[in-house]
């Protein structure tokens, strides 16, 4: 027996005794070392011989732990109590966006309610009949094809210029790259359109990561005011292009992440017009557009596009598969600049899952999915506007969403949204509170609710702990009497 | 029949006729727009639909064109001459670095000699073993388990682990990060430890994406003159620690790219100590640690670090599958900030190609896979300095590769590698010119050769064309007159 066999003999015989028990941290790597006199790389395999059977997971930046039974391997899968749970990342309030982020990932994980959650249920998707796909493209993909590099694989972009065509938008496939998702998409065009200083407008409130990017690049982001009725104010955008010399505007025009509105088409006919006018490029998150409740696919502002000065983002992250990150543009006039972006920031997109993708696209199988999908959201988004409306306190507003899986709630006048974020951490309930969403101090006073997970009693009885908390905070403060309502979209 | 249908039925009429014929370009969307009182849209679907068909193709911002007959699906492959082709990107010497890069890997697509690649044959690699894994772990793969978030799937991560271990290097798993290959962990190391402005080392000549990636995020590149004997320089290194402030250097100490030497023990104890004594955080390209040509791995940086100040970059493209675009790090200290940089960069990695290689892994094929690699590259290695020293001129310069299947040859004196790689394309055959891999004039000297490929008469034609062309520019530059070589390693 080699010494690391026999260390994680013994280690393994403290578990199976109850010595060591479910959720204990095991000595550090060091210690243990130091402990047995025996050398870090001795330990490191007793460690990871450990881990292979299941009997104890890392942790990161924690260290070693005891699995819970039931997650080792052969034993039962047990049911996890949804809204008991309250996480170790979850616990202190942060607002650093990154940690935020983690923390809400790793809540989910460990099966908190994901309110907060930025993404779908990834149950909501076909895992299955995709997975299906991945051996015989595998067999099939010839090595030397490098449909990896840019612009990524010929059939999957000659399907997403297929589906495009589907909901209205006529693109030339020559246009399209194929990213690491969205989140590569939109990090691309900014620096295919900006260079660090240069002013670049976003929505107030809007997603995260477009403005982490903005700050890691040494870009500067202009926020500028959008509300769930008219969305991004363009009285305020023209005098930013011509006071604060912008150079591009990142704008999310169906199911505005974390408003939940969908522009007008005015509205989008006189955004594309400004940016035209003063020769600003336009950079459009699309990513919802799929997720529409309505009878056909909202429109898109690259559709307007005259002079390819609109790029468009999106991914089937949202609406396919999350764990593949897949995503593209249409490049407009920048594709040079994208592609050599691209090159130099992860080289290529993984061709496996670009092959699993475009073979799903052309079994027809996607609308029939997609109807299902959209069905289920916009019964979802019923239900959670009848329960925040049932168990919130009086003066809470709320849009009734038109697509996507996010509903933005606004608090009581005075309440908020750190104070009760706080407070429904501890019950293990997460949400995502306004103030991450921009700078403007207005946006304390909200919170974004995810309705995309299945509703069950857990969802009602937190949502009741939410109102509840949401009622405790209100008090004195002077809170409105009724429940009022965001208007509608026109 | 609807109208794009109809388009393209006359459209497949006149390639059948020959009237248009095989590499001919067609009319752009617009013109046949215009030209047939068609919609747009109508001509993208009938374009589309000959795409499928595989009797037109798109290429990038140049238009559509009638594909070759062999490239049709159901026509029998035809053997593409090897040197024959000049391709339409390698024609113009570029000297932007993407523009280079993109035309050397279209080259290798369309069967120019590839000496100019900067990466292995695809061929080398068992891609039938892990496309035949896609599969079953697509299957097995539970679709909540997010090990697409950072840090990655743990099963890849604890193979990662135990291979550092035999290779030498005790890693806590704890400290490993999945990313979009070794470019998207060196991003991210740069962007953890440096701001806009900062001065980075970096060894002159080296791998042009960093040097891109510093001016691409506002950083300062500061070029420490490296060479085939010793290594970077670290006398000027320390210099520049103290007079530039550097705040990181980035060194491949082992086959370097492009210079192809390893570096000694002794001179790595003395770097890793140098970026101790000062605490500057250094950053290790490991990406040709398992193309070694002795009996024994080389050693790491990392292995030398004793307090979290070195980061590890590495990935499985350069030795087991390059359209997969899996890579890692060992973050060192900066966990925290490379989990946050890489959610906002690219927010996870794909799923799919992470469980087909921990499967693979798993199956202990990789060391029987490599053995064989290692000794096809080191007889290549062999050949290749045969060749160039039997049919260049007097005066080139070469050193004896100890690992990875790039040689450094400098030409006789007074000849222009841009000069060669002008002549060179041409005739098809592509080279990397010195020029690329730094601003140091005198690399404008060297060029630099890919041994990956298959060797055959045509590989012996174009190194023999080669020096011939050598040797034209070397005559009246009082080249001298023998040739010698490089120092062999220590």
């Amino acid at each position: 027996v080699k010494l690391y066999e026999s260390l994680a003999a013994d280690i393994a015989g403290l578990i199976e005794q109850g010595v060591l028990r479910e959720g204990d941290r095991i000595q550090s790597v060091r210690q243990a070392s130091q402990h047995h006199n025996l050398s870090v790389s001795t330990v490191i395999r007793a460690y990871l011989l450990l881990e292979s059977r299941g009997l104890i997971e890392s942790r990161p930046q924690s260290g070693y732990f005891v699995r819970a039974m039931q997650a080792r391997p052969g034993a039962e899968p047990a049911a996890v109590p949804q809204a008991a749970r309250a996480t170790e990342a979850a616990r202190a309030p942060q607002l650093d966006a990154a940690k935020l982020i983690l923390a809400t990932l790793r809540s989910i994980r460990e099966g908190s309610v994901p309110f907060g959650s930025p993404y779908p249920d990834p149950e909501l998707f076909p895992s299955s009949r995709l997975n299906s796909y991945a051996g015989s493209v595998g067999r099939q993909h010839p090595s030397g094809l490098m449909a990896d590099l840019p612009p990524g694989d010929p059939e999957l972009i000659r399907q997403i210029a297929r589906r495009h065509l589907d909901n209205g938008l006529a693109v030339d496939p020559g246009e399209i790259v194929i990213t690491v998702g969205a989140t590569e998409a939109l990090n691309l065009c900014l620096q295919a359109v900006a260079r660090p200083g240069a002013a670049v407008a976003v929505e107030s409130p809007s997603y995260i990561p477009v403005r982490q990017s903005l700050a890691r690049f040494g870009m500067r982001a202009v926020e500028i005011p959008t509300d769930a009725v008219h969305g991004i104010d363009l009285d305020l955008l023209e005098r930013a292009i011509v006071n604060d010399g912008l150079v591009a505007a990142v704008v999310m025009p169906n199911f505005q992440n974390p408003l939940g509105c969908r522009m007008s088409e005015s509205h989008k006919d006189a955004l594309v017009a400004l940016m035209h006018r003063h020769a600003v490029p336009l950079i459009e998150n699309g990513v919802y557009d799929e997720l529409y409740f309505g009878d056909s696919p909202p429109s898109t502002l690259k559709s307007r596009d005259r002079d390819g000065l609109v790029m468009h983002c999106n991914s089937f992250s949202k609406n396919l598969t999350a764990s593949q990150h897949i995503g593209w543009m249409l490049t407009g006039r920048y594709r040079a600049q994208v592609e050599a972006l691209k090159l130099f920031n992860t080289l290529g997109t993984p061709v496996l899952p670009q092959l699993v993708i475009a073979q799903y696209l052309r079994q027809d199988g996607y609308d029939f999915h997609l109807r299902r999908l959209r069905r289920h959201l916009s019964q979802q988004a019923r239900m959670m506007v009848a329960a925040v409306r049932r168990f919130f306190p009086p003066g809470t507003r709320l849009a009734t969403p038109d697509g996507g899986y996010l509903l933005w709630v606004g608090l009581p006048a005075g309440v908020k949204a750190l104070a009760l974020f706080a407070r429904a951490q501890e019950r293990g309930i997460s949400l995502a509170p306004g103030d991450i969403f921009g700078s403007d101090p207005s946006l304390a006073n909200y919170i974004r609710l995810n309705y995309s997970y299945p509703w069950t009693a857990d969802t009602d009885a937190a949502l009741r702990t939410l109102g509840l908390l949401a009622g405790e905070l209100a008090t004195g403060t002077g809170a409105g009497k009724d429940h009022s309502t965001l208007p509608a979209r026109d």
